[in-house]
């Protein structure tokens, strides 16, 4: 079969590979139908992820047709059309009992990372009966691949952790896709304001179409004041943070008002300053979390009552041969005014 | 009357001054019967809170005796035996109304810092009806004491935001009172393991004799190894600063459990670093929170019920006149094995 | 002034009655601007509410302008615009602090019940600080007015006890104004499906517009297989009583599901036959209450943000003085397709 | 091999069963140490669990030694002692993943029931995985079997789903073994008083040596009033049902305060009459649910913190061959002073 394969720093390339086979009784073999490029693939070519190493088959997300499956998988069959989760999840170690799927002591973010991943014909999926979800015939699979990471990455880590309610004012730093993905599952819980900050007056305006109700553009570093002046000089009950750099993070600090919540999504590089001289009595929570899709089956549903949108979030088709492009599409996404790009087999 | 007033940095004075009045129908005057000595005092003397100011009566903890009330106070009269809470609450301001009284519009944290406090033998409570608490007779009026502050301070900044659960492994970083307060009040929810981290090996044994199951001296730079070795490289389910400099807060950091909690009590001076770089992706809460003392109610229960045992946090007793030798004995605290005085009117 | 007065079952009359004063320091003295008639109300006239005694002035709901203020109201002065709360707060009491405002020792359930109401052009409020909220210059006074019972009673009631989740099916029994209340507020949280099930096609259809997905007419006694067909087999997650007999509450406990919530509403006039030889392992919750109205502050953000729009709920205009008419209306109001009226001074 | 087998009402046999074997891979076979009876098997041996048919084994409680496992087997393996729950856990349906094992689809309440059970010297185990858990070395293997199913049955249904608090006051409604678990389990969580109400004075001071604090013979049909002159007429802020029969039912509902909670344990074989007339407007909810034992493992820390004591619950022990035995003292529990019996191989 053919794959894009990372070959070290800034080498990839479209090419042959074994196609995968049944390892153990809880795998599944899945014929990809529509993959896509995460941010954190970038950061893997760039050769920020060690543990991705030479001859990896990259990709975490997808929407496909199970091929094969091992004799313990009870819950799919051949022909089954799948979502994949870019999280694997066992579904009986501690972790996996409590909802920590992005924890498990054999699963976790595996794929594209530690094992070979979806952007391929076909990809090994372990621990199917816990790591796919059935797609009901007549759903839009395209719209679904954005329930592989990126919605569940916002809802769970931004909306959930932050703990938005009715009535809320909150704020959303960074509006690249996993902002926007926060910022259109916050609106499940009915916030009167959400701020949005970027740099980017395009993703801006992207933002108020998606529902943001004020724009930020943090480009003067004034970020701080904006909100302040925005919100009465109060702040905000909930700020997300979709970026993962310290002077992102700091505008979190400064923004979050007595008793509310900073949750972070971005993955960071560099540890940050924590201003505790200040927040130590201002009742505030921060968290952190790698997506653990816990969430999924409750967003699928939400999807097919179209209360959620999810294609929204693409802007971008190619075909799946023409990966190695689409990455320079997505590489280039201020320019390309790029989001999610869609990859069709 | 008798006042302990603070006259700028290192300097303090038992001398007259005049009797409080009610300025407003909210108010109570209350006339002191034990009161007590927190760390935050001794900042306040070493000039670490500018709020303060030349001429201010100290303290902000004690039980008392209700010697006059405004015309709208309606849950106490002359006579009524009291626990005076460090907040001082309104019970109308938003924040009062979320149970968020330590940011009450017109409270807070005012006795002894921006009001008059309890270091004295009469002190002017506002919104008494919200910042008093009924003492019924035959209680133990010295044990009380301590509910004024440090043990709603441990129960709802350390336990309560930790959320601390049955079967869990804790830590508490610093044995001193506050850290002591959280000890006790972990022990509502049963944890399976707590570990007891401190410089002082007195402080230590202390900690033992009140629920903590291992002890860790932290003195030779290997905490974090040590809880490790202890926990069996897994960390703790939450940990509970009760310190407040970089150097603990750190400790916290490196070993927080996966899914765990770090509750901040320590009052800060200086910012921290906060290793996202690995924490982004470890699902951990990190709370701070300065006491709202809305646990009061239940801690009393706990303690009518003798689930808690206040009285041991005790070590020295003075009489009220002796404040100044008490703060000598208190701010030598390791020296004279000190927890908390009692001063006696 | 004139008022509603009350005079024994069947009787009421508009008619001369003292003007309020202010009789303790907490009192605020309300000029009506707007006000309207509950459901609750017309039990009242027929003598179901034995409490309510001749000379009675009935109402609890309405926005007006502060007229005189007793000396411990610090919030509002004279000429403020406010939205009375059905519930009477003193926000100090140990229920008070626990926001069951519904159950304070001086307040309560009191307006039109045990003291003088609204509908009327002077009402006394006690404890105004905790029972009045502050209407914001160019605010919908008229449809504020739907937020000093129905709304809260819905949400609170139904949608926050039956802990509604994105993704959800829930049903809510009832589409009278209480029930549409429920129907507005639990869009807050995003359910998948609300199916409203009444015996009244034209409430029904009401209920469509307002955002229910299915209707279903209970009248031929077919409403829980009907349910059941629509959730293929498995019930609700969600169950909201909105009537308040037996038979309604018999339906929520047929079509709740497995891990699901019945939210009564509906007051209740007897008992009802619970089914705990199927429900004991069903693991579902049952909740009961009677509105706190501790949710008002958090409602009002969600109208001024235009989350929520309770002008919907408003079907007829009056003047005050034409409030006997106006009962007839409302008192008929299958007939006149009658929700909330509106009685304007 | 031996086993118990059940012929009809009133018919059982300690009698030679095939030895079961591996039928599908996620199976494994355990060889029974120590089992025990449930209060479930006595209403299975006189006909009320009609799923139960003639030659089934009973019993759904015991740990065991593993003896042979499934392919797809991976967390344990031939020779590892274990802890069998009395609930079976697929881990992957939409229940299981939501903690709801007791509503899995391919699992819950079937050992002993629908499957062969634990009364035996070898019993098959579906999901494994899932539904063992394993026993560290050293372990008091005894006590062990009271986690199980009775100590999660307290626990879960009435202590968890009852909101027990720091400082509460409880009460638990039957004395039986499922009474006392609760009453072992809610002490995790501190109230200040436990009162335990059962017909059995011998119970009641058994109760007692297991902490309640004060006890209510309702022998004479006054436990309403006694528990309401215990708490100054306030009623309990939790009331755990233990028993599932109408009366005991009626009590809860008579007892529990305003904003409290009945948590039901007890399995119904009737109605009862929920008094709506006077619970709508309390504040109430009222819970039920089959034991998921999605808490074995937070029990089993506190067992090895010696938080918890399950060996109390042990008064009788035969060999397993003297199981029929064991059934006569167990069917007369009051008379034999029974609680829980153990059956050794």
């Amino acid at each position: 079969m053919k794959a894009l394969v990372y070959h070290g720093p800034g080498r990839k390339a479209w090419e042959d590979k074994p196609k995968p086979d049944i390892k153990v009784p809880t795998d599944a073999i899945v014929k990809i139908l529509k993959t896509t490029i995460c941010g954190t693939d970038l950061h893997i070519m760039k050769g920020d992820v060690p543990e991705v190493t030479d001859g990896r088959i990259i990709g975490h997300e997808g929407v496909g047709i199970v091929e094969e499956t091992g004799g313990a998988v009870s819950s799919f069959k051949k022909g089954d059309h799948v979502l994949i989760s870019c999280i694997t999840s066992c579904g009986k170690c501690e972790y996996c009992k409590k909802g920590m799927y992005s924890h498990c002591i054999d699963g976790g973010w595996i794929l594209g990372n530690l094992i070979d991943g979806t952007q391929a014909e076909y990809v090994r999926i372990p621990h199917a009966d816990n790591s796919l979800y059935p797609i009901p015939g007549g759903a839009d699979e395209e719209a679904l691949v954005m329930l592989s990471d990126i919605l569940p990455t916002g809802f769970e880590c931004g909306v959930l952790n932050g703990q938005v309610k009715p009535g809320d004012t909150i704020a959303i730093v960074g509006a690249g896709p996993v902002g926007l993905a926060a910022l259109l599952t916050a609106q499940f819980y009915s916030p009167a304001e959400i701020i949005m900050i970027d740099l980017d007056d395009n993703r801006l305006e992207v933002a108020k179409t998606f529902g943001a109700t004020q724009l930020v553009n943090s480009g003067d570093g004034k970020a701080v004041e904006k909100v302040m002046t925005l919100t009465g000089g109060k702040g905000v009950d909930t700020v997300i943070e979709a970026v993962g750099v310290p002077s992102t993070f700091e505008i979190c600090e400064a923004i979050v008002t007595a008793g509310g919540h900073i949750a972070n999504i971005g993955v960071h590089g560099k540890s940050v300053t924590l201003h505790m001289e200040t927040l130590w009595s201002k009742n505030i929570s921060i968290t952190t979390r790698l997506v653990d899709t816990v969430t999924t089956p409750m967003l699928f549903k939400t999807v097919q009552a179209q209360k959620l949108a999810p294609r929204k979030l693409i802007t971008h088709h190619f075909r799946l041969d023409q990966v190695v492009e689409a990455y320079e599409t997505f590489g280039n996404a201020a320019k390309e005014k790029a989001l999610k790009v869609i990859l069709t087999a």
